[in-house]
């Protein structure tokens, strides 16, 4: 790894110790792979959500919102394939009474198991692991006010179903002809074992995810497209360039109905992985629902007379993978006049808090004119107080959420109206009129980054 | 019903056409009491759920947010009450084969069942009633890759729950002390026989919920503060005040721990129904889990050596209740030229779209000119773009949709660049430079109902 990658142990450690995120259920013994997010944890990732949205709908013409139900009709799974194929295989330690991915094998059961290695698959008298079987990872449930009577249903793996489903509709009232995207921003389950590795991978998490419909013959050139376009996105959360790649699948990787994806992969402290999967989809998807559901599932074009089932580029991002890699690249440790600093380098738009407002001294009516600052300030950006302990402690505390920066209410500002503003990353202090001050805060916010390097029209 | 009270089918009708909500699954025939929401649902939705947020988070010093999980540990369920007591009577018909909630069952026995009334229960040989048996209401599902061996867990039927699980998570990194309020918006399932009333009541559903924890002898000052905050809200959000009320709870309704609970009722189609729930639920959960888990979850004030567990208000909101009503509450048909409109008075910082660009005629230059202002306006506020059909026709769609301000770019745009400004409620139209639309707009978006009434102080 190189040296400029943090190590996970101080993100969770940071998250844990200012309630960005951390295990849930914990005061019962937590549940596995299962996270909350605190205060500052919920501001980030709705900064997140809302970057997403702004560069699909905001910066955009020719994408829709949407937001599909997580329990949809049992019969979407068999169609999508999830119902028969969306499975891990799965081997039984008969020494440790455990369960692991036959895939992932080796290093979980070497951790776990006591007796490891001596019981390696086929390696003499001591294997006691069983034959891998495949479970499927869709959580079950019973819709209906009694299991005997009900039928069962799940919780939806991925969110693209539901836009699948919603084709025709959305087709119906929006007035759109593709190419057009349908995005949606929801939670998915998936039944998994995994290594643990914080929010990279738990049970629920939040996607958020696009299919573009394009005409078949134009498939290759949208995908290509937003292969740039999702890349863009990430460098203009901040996100450092060399931290970030394309990596193209193998053709062995590839869905049997994907003739192309791509992962955009961020350099997370457990390696090279995948933040967000770029897939040309074809139309199988279409073709399946309009197969199982009998509904015509495709596109008539009034003015050539051509009808077509429309090919998909899905575009497919995690909240909490964006979330985490924002927390680990912007992670750093310096040192300010000797003492060891902490602070989340985010870009201030991504920040969960953009200004705090401190006074120097809690006396001398300076808590008065900060409250009245931060009354000034509350409904351009998140803004929090902070009167408790040293100015240094505070400004530190900051640092460490990331806050870009402090407005300072002190001796003078009582007697001209300034305010000092200090800057998280350069350290300087500016004096500024409070008058002018909401307005000098919010022109720093509206930087040229949210702005996307690709126009629509290309 | 007033004659000021719209019908719930034109609203179902209005969402259904617009794409605005819609029943989920409908190419599989739907699924029981749950829907989807298209564009301007999600939009509508999300300016419910960032109205939430500003006046919880934005407005207010005393409150954090936060996102707990929606499965979390099954040992939340025993302590909260809801694993013994969560649940509905049903009454089975041995007719029909249908199940219905003993509590609704004549209405809908009767609706549904087609040798009602013969077969009422208690009335003679015909009766074919089961007696009522208590069905929980939570969904149910395993965690673990595998059924038999896997645990039994549960969908949360309240975000609430994991608030007090993090009660002590939250108190210990926020530097809180009561009180003080932890928020969260976030869905919960309930598998509940619904009469079906479009979205008011639904399998899943999104909710906003806030617990306010204060010291013992201040709850009911607490109660009755959190009462008048929230009604402002709604009042705030642009709803009618003679379609809302505040009903105390009778004694026997009350659950068993609240010593008071109040309903935020909204007049809709169906009646007087609950929008929001308020309650004083003492310190009933905080105990609870404090037993089932062995934690001690309390404050110590250090100032005054103090040690309690504090009680807690809870407004409880719904983000679809709270949708449904806008929509209801702006709901309006009137004439104009002669010609039938519909129009959504939607409060400016409610309506999904703030202001569609319209070039009167697709040539001339009017659409590139038309591209061009929209471009100077989609960063400061939801907009959309239409060249297609007559501009009246246009201007219906948007007043359907409840766009407040339609530009239009006419020939005198091309020739001195000012653009037409059409007022959705006043149909008035005003001209304005294209240099200066941006900010007269955003001026118009920023009325002072969005600041609260109440002060936090108060």
């Amino acid at each position: 790894m190189p040296d400029d990658v943090v190590t996970m142990d101080k993100i969770v450690s940071l998250c844990k110790r200012r309630g960005i995120i951390f295990p849930a259920s914990e005061i019962y013994g937590g549940i596995a792979n299962t996270y909350d997010y605190g205060h500052y944890g919920v501001l980030l990732k709705r900064n997140v959500v809302d970057a997403w949205w702004q560069a699909m709908i905001g910066d955009r013409d020719d994408i829709v919102a949407l937001d599909s139900a997580i329990i949809q009709h049992p019969r979407t799974w068999e169609a999508s394939g999830h119902l028969a194929g969306f499975t891990d295989p799965l081997v039984d330690c008969r020494t440790c009474g455990q369960r692991f991915r036959a895939d992932h094998l080796d290093a979980e059961h070497d951790v776990r198991c006591p007796r490891k290695p001596s019981v390696l698959p086929g390696q003499g008298p001591d294997c006691n692991l069983t034959e891998a079987r495949e479970f499927n990872l869709m959580f079950e449930t019973t819709i209906g006010p009694v299991q005997e009577a009900g039928s069962t249903v799940y919780l939806r793996p991925e969110t693209a179903q539901g836009i699948f489903l919603d084709f025709k509709t959305v087709l119906g009232f929006a007035r759109r002809k593709p190419p057009f995207g349908i995005a949606q921003v929801g939670k998915s389950f998936r039944n998994e074992i995994t290594p643990g590795n914080f929010i990279f991978r738990t049970l629920e998490f939040e996607q958020m995810e696009m299919e573009y419909f394009v005409p078949p013959d134009d498939a290759h050139r949208w995908y290509l497209h937003w292969l740039e376009a999702r890349m863009d996105w990430y460098e203009r959360l901040g996100i450092r360039g060399d931290h970030l790649r394309l990596r193209a699948h193998e053709q062995d990787e590839l869905s049997h109905y994907s003739s192309a994806t791509s992962d955009v992969e961020y350099l997370y402290p457990i390696g090279w992985q995948e933040l967000e999967g770029i897939a040309n989809r074809g139309n199988f998807d279409l073709t399946q629902h309009a197969q199982h559901s009998g509904e015509k599932l495709e596109y008539f074009d009034q003015q050539s007379g051509e009808r077509y089932v429309p090919h998909v580029i899905e575009p497919a991002a995690g909240v909490g993978r964006a979330t985490l890699a924002l927390l680990c690249d912007a992670y750093d440790e310096d040192q300010i006049g000797g003492e060891a600093r902490t602070v989340l380098k985010l870009h201030p738009q991504m920040a969960p808090v953009k200004v705090a407002v401190l006074p120097l001294v809690r006396k001398d009516a300076q808590p008065e004119l900060a409250h009245e600052v931060r009354n000034l300030l509350r409904r351009r950006m998140q803004t929090e107080y902070d009167e408790g302990g040293s100015i240094g402690r505070r400004y530190r505390r900051q640092d460490e959420i990331g806050t870009p920066w402090c407005v300072t209410i002190d001796h003078q500002s009582l007697e001209d109206r300034t305010v000092t503003v200090r800057d998280r990353d350069t350290l300087t202090q500016d004096r500024v009129a409070i008058d002018e001050l909401p307005d000098v805060l919010a022109g720093k916010l509206e930087a040229p980054w949210i702005s996307p390097k690709l126009l629509v029209e290309d």
